[in-house]
């Protein structure tokens, strides 16, 4: 993946907004979309909507709009949230719990199986309806349960341990909300969340009002 | 706010893990850092590096690197997290109980005085040493507090209440972790936190893999 799709990101970190918004449209009977509309609900210019939504090879039609199925089934295809994807999470904390229960994942596609952790009073227990496992046993439960993504939302200094018992559970991917860069082989992706970076960018819209959501 | 600061949108986002990093190092005793170390580090060029940093002011010496306490200080001023900046949290749910306790943030100049929340069973206790106050209450503490800025965790169908009530509190900018577009005044602020952004960058990661974390 070269610089061309890196380039491509912050593009596709707004598809998800796109998405709710279109879901929401599609659900109160709405059929077409026009580029204005959805430039003012993302705040940002006809040209920049055209130009993320171009990435999922959703094209819309001068002086009419996109077809509201259409976008939304090109999102879905574009990041396969139209196959489901099967996670486990370790970290039985308020974050964890917070996840595991986030109704939303479900409609992008993802769902958390199980929960893990270290803790004796929380083994055994369930989070969000989900049972916590023994952290001993994610790799057999991942191998078992042919989990491709692992959420890890344990405390720093445990993470990497975390992430290489993932590995060799033969996850494929990695959603890490520690705040740590993890080293995996080369063949596992790994998505850092630093929770910081959304109050970097509002600390600097302060300093210049008026800026998009 | 133009199209030009948008654009520095995504260095401003990776300026935490910089100064998370660079921190560390100082910790550790090291004063001069090379610019191929935080590119390997941030897994991208030292190009990128450079831009990234130079929109902070500060500036690498060719061949030597940039002093750390240097780049420091020039993140925090560039995000005036060197002054603190006292917030509210509304919503006392898993979310909001993770923001808590997130010891992360006082590091980036953010302190989080009290919580709200609806719920008679919530309201008058306490999360991670902050008491928790009647939502009722939020434009009358905001004020007596002065604190500038209010965290919604709240789920998506309160927050527009939620956010009418900071901005009487006369809160200027709102950190908004419920997936849903607040309607505020100009002179207000919003920043969204859409979770599903990152799952969209690791999706798309996994079908091109070898990216960066």
């Amino acid at each position: 993946m070269g610089e061309l799709k890196l380039q491509k990101m912050p593009s596709v970190r707004r598809l998800p907004t796109y998405l709710h918004k279109l879901m929401e449209m599609r659900r109160s009977g709405q059929d077409i979309v026009a580029t204005p509309e959805l430039a003012r609900y993302m705040r940002c210019s006809e040209i920049a909507v055209r130009k993320d939504l171009a990435i999922t090879g959703a094209a819309g039609q001068p002086g009419v709009g996109y077809k509201i199925k259409d976008v939304i089934d090109a999102i879905r295809s574009y990041l396969h949230w139209d196959v489901q994807c099967e996670a486990v999470l370790v970290g039985a904390g308020s974050l964890g719990a917070a996840l595991m229960g986030y109704d939303g994942f479900e409609e992008y596609g993802l769902k958390i199986l199980a929960a893990f952790d270290a803790d004796p009073a929380k083994i055994g227990g369930t989070l969000h309806g989900r049972q916590i496992f023994d952290v001993t046993r994610l790799p057999e439960l991942c191998r078992k349960l042919q989990v491709s993504l692992g959420i890890i939302c344990v405390p720093a200094q445990y993470a990497q341990e975390v992430a290489d018992l993932m590995v060799q559970g033969g996850v494929r991917g990695i959603w890490n909300f520690a705040n740590v860069r993890l080293k995996v082989p080369d063949d596992v992706v790994v998505q850092r969340e630093v929770i910081a970076g959304g109050l970097a960018e509002l600390s600097v819209k302060l300093q210049y009002r008026g800026e998009t959501q």
